[in-house]
């Protein structure tokens, strides 16, 4: 199979291409390399299946170029900054929801019609039924994030019905582990790299989460690619655990060896749009025989030995 | 109140304009009549309290100054052709999805914060649950209007959120009544003109189909903005009944005085992305206290009458 991965030099797309070409598969990358980092591709780099394209979603000529021949598109590329979307609205309007449109356009152009989708948890919004599934009752959306990535789905489903497309569309918590760009853990990494003794934490501290580790999410993708042939393919991805803040700054402190004085903002959520609680329910993924390897525990103190061992993420991900 | 109406020369915007002048409230429409006819505002020019600005939404800065001042707006502005969506895709992206972002960033830029949207039925796609309650298991959608329409709420409800936005979302049925100007009463009685003897059919006439009277539709739509003050406010908006297209078919020709000879190009439904069956739980609406004053039957009568008074629409909604 000849997969082509947009988003492909970013934390979940570079794992992939890397498993894709582990599993013998031709891979493209498509990236513009604004988040995205080269080093994530040095291994893809060395394979004789691996092309890399480089060039925006919005070159619309060029991605359908760079697509073609292709049969398998994961669409990973998004503004996956969840926390900023009040300060620029436009930006996930335009990098998830018209982006996607673009990729659904490139790939009619080039008649391929299988798409795996990045989508997300923030989707259920502030969810009532949790664990949530995958049939909860219509969401209110709350952040711009989710606002789009739900446009995403709909575009997607509407090409599957329309196009005859076929969708994998998989609903993440919060994933981490090697190549972990941004969010709470290098957060935290900085600020105790700045000052060892002393820690803010946004919220109270409880804010529960659920996280999950990068390579038990690709497993469950390629169960899903693999094993399902519907037309739309809908699946949470997560575990069946979750922590609060608190004990992912224990994990991180500890890994560390470090003991500080932590200082909270308070409120019971970290900023505005931000879910106190995604838990997904992951009974249908579960029901395919896959489960997760790695406990939050583990994916915490994982993601904390990468960062270590590459400290330019902290200036990069700046 | 001081209201301001995108899609104001059109359908239900037109005579939402109207009504509210008649309940003494200031209105500013604004249209760039495209689809909105100028003779659909006549009555409106005709008062002190109207005022029309001709524009586009995508003149964004237009769109901002001439929302200056207004309390309240009501976006009707969209592209309602559910049909045409496959033939050009972007469409419903632009003029629905992206055209709501401006239409919330203009309401931002002027520090208004209510708003009112006409979704649809058609976001609960393939419905399981039928009559379809706002709480329905987050559908599927199979349609790239649907899919657009759900974005826009999306948008919507992520601006409440966010910005302290209050908004009010109706999803429709298919409206019909006094400057209805497309779908399927338009159609047969074009086609009847055309040939009083035989009149071809799309699918096998056995669709089942909800309408909702225009009037009954603005009734619903004041009572639950008068009444209603959460951050997000979403109603169905139908009757309790429902009608085959054959029945739609008997009470068009019954009132034009034919009797055609019918030729069905048979299958379930008239076109891809067609719902067999759009019937909405109206109980959340009905618990305010209303309730549609007309029957279907009434209604596509209503229209067959309005069209027979009006047959330059022929001509005009081609």
């Amino acid at each position: 199979m000849h997969y082509f991965v947009t988003g492909g030099a970013g934390f979940i797309g570079s794992n992939m291409a890397d498993r894709l070409l582990q599993c013998g598969h031709r891979v493209t990358v498509y990236d513009n390399f604004v988040t995205g980092h080269r080093e994530y591709l040095e291994d893809a780099m060395k394979s004789g299946s691996f092309t890399l394209a480089e060039g925006a979603l919005e070159e619309e000529d060029k991605l359908a170029q760079a697509m073609k021949g292709a049969d398998f598109v994961f669409h990973f590329a998004a503004n996956a900054d969840v926390r900023m979307g009040l300060s620029h609205p436009r930006k996930d309007l335009e990098q998830n929801t018209i982006n996607t449109y673009r990729v659904l356009e490139a790939m009619r152009a080039n008649g391929i019609k299988r798409i795996g989708f990045s989508s997300t948890g923030s989707i259920y919004g502030e969810a009532e039924v949790i664990p949530t599934p995958e049939d909860a009752p219509i969401p209110v959306q709350t952040s711009l994030y989710g606002a789009s990535k739900m446009a995403c789905e709909g575009l997607i489903e509407a090409y599957a019905e329309g196009f005859g497309f076929q969708g994998y569309i998989f609903r993440f918590v919060s994933i981490l582990g090697e190549r972990y760009p941004h969010g709470h853990v290098i957060d935290f990494y900085r600020k105790l790299k700045a000052d060892p003794h002393k820690m803010e934490v946004l919220g109270d501290g409880h804010q529960k989460k659920s996280y999950l580790y990068v390579g038990d999410c690709l497993d469950a993708i390629l169960t899903v690619t693999e094993k399902c042939r519907e037309k739309v393919n809908i699946f949470n991805l997560g575990t069946d655990e979750y922590c609060e803040v608190n004990d992912s700054i224990g994990w991180i402190t500890e890994r560390l060896g470090y003991d500080p004085e932590l200082a909270y903002t308070g409120g019971d959520r970290g900023w505005v749009g931000d879910n106190p609680f995604i838990y997904l329910d992951t009974q249908k993924i579960r029901s395919l025989g896959w489960k997760p390897k790695l406990t939050i525990r583990e994916a915490v103190e994982r993601t904390v030995d990468y960062i270590k061992e590459n400290e330019w993420l902290l200036e990069a991900a700046k």
